[in-house]
């Protein structure tokens, strides 16, 4: 990845992983997906979705136990939000990007989304909201060796959650964290087709990945892991944090 | 799309299209890739590289032919860019919403991007670059009606190019034109698996679509078209333009 030049253009298959049951803190979820997923081979990508990799590591925080500051009493006013949900979304965040309709925050990882990621969807109870995993690359290194361990075979993992984007409607898919795969593919100075140097071109492989495995995850059915194949993910040690844009080249701060 | 609830979760595959040889102004894109493609079955999204599109359409321009205004002169001076490729951006702009380290524009599309989109690898000639199509929906309605003509079936087709994005490293397919699907799967207002509304989750599912369809088509690989089967495209009415975000939802104007 990139392949070498000339080689045969792969397909490359979404498959689901079926038949999980809902998560709850502890649950040994890389043996789950594992034991569920169709016969991993080499080079496979597992794509599973953060709110199950939260849930599994106890990533939730009722919200009838937030203390709510003065700072979320007044943002949720203007926002006429819960300001229980206020408070938790400011408790992940390091800088606050936008708070007119939404919030749009920094989290501590470096990611720039709605809400710093804390969500209520999905989640069992009506006072629980769902929080990313503290170390998004560690979590998908912990359920790349678990895989590994119970079958075997060594596979890349993307995690994945959908955010917004600036000047483009409606939400993708992308890798929050990713192991066993490197996040970007850098086709800069590589000849194009006709043999000039490409500019410009580093391609957020791991994002991409994230994006095709939502078309199968869905919201609705409970398919919160899919494996993507044909990409022959390449044991690279990049991760999500890799698709962070660093504060000095980020002009849109 | 979205799928019934409780429906199987399908798989889907990206299945390059091989073989398609340069394509120059006039060419008949639609059968080109129509008589390439793996045996095309309806609901199959052919996604197309912009660049072929444009080809197609004779969006190119030579740039000994481009003559700079003052304001190019002076904004390729800053840039140390060439002054008649920033003359060629500006000609395809309506808006420069960054110009210190480099051009990011809104297109007459609504697009913001880098450059407008114009672009010189994979170019045939050191003097001429490619533009994006006038109407990507238009171009990808005319590819849709001649695959069906070609073929008998009726497919959905999305039109890609590379777009980087703020807050994060690299870039992602993204779709400019579509035909023949809808552009993006509303779940507001649907039940999670817990049977609470889902919020705010309006996902771009074409988006999506051409971020898959990269993981195929790579840069370097003379595979500018792929068909992701799987989907079941809607034949919906649905446009790119529903996927740029109107000035007032836009929060980073």
């Amino acid at each position: 990845m990139p392949p070498p030049r000339g080689a045969a253009p792969p397909s490359v298959e979404i498959l689901p992983v079926e038949g999980l049951p809902e998560i709850a803190a502890g649950d040994d979820l890389g043996r789950l997906i594992a034991e569920r997923a169709p016969a991993l081979r080499s080079g496979d990508v597992v794509v599973v979705a953060q709110k199950v990799v939260s849930k599994s590591e106890g990533r939730l925080r009722r919200l009838s136990e937030v203390r709510v500051s003065a700072r979320a009493g007044r943002l949720a006013a203007r926002l006429r939000a819960d300001p229980r949900m206020v408070q938790a979304v400011l408790d992940e965040t390091v800088r606050v990007v936008r708070d007119d309709r939404v919030l749009i925050v920094e989290t501590r990882h470096g990611f720039i989304c709605a809400n710093a990621g804390v969500d209520r969807s999905n989640v069992p109870g009506d006072d629980v909201v769902c929080l990313l995993p503290t170390d998004c690359d560690g979590s998908a290194a912990r359920l790349r060796d678990r895989i590994l361990e119970v079958t075997g075979t060594r596979v890349g993992v993307v995690i994945s959650d959908t955010f917004g984007r600036p000047w483009r409607l409606g939400l993708t898919n992308v890798a929050l964290g990713v192991a066993g795969l490197s996040a970007t593919v850098d086709y800069r100075g590589q000849p194009d087709d006709f043999g000039m140097p490409l500019h410009a071109t580093l391609v957020a492989l791991a994002d991409e990945v994230a994006g095709a495995a939502e078309l199968v995850m869905g919201k609705t059915r409970r398919v919160p892991a899919v494996v993507v194949r044909g990409l022959e993910a390449d044991g690279g040690d990049g991760g999500g944090s890799d698709l962070v844009r660093p504060a000095p080249l980020d002009l849109f701060r």
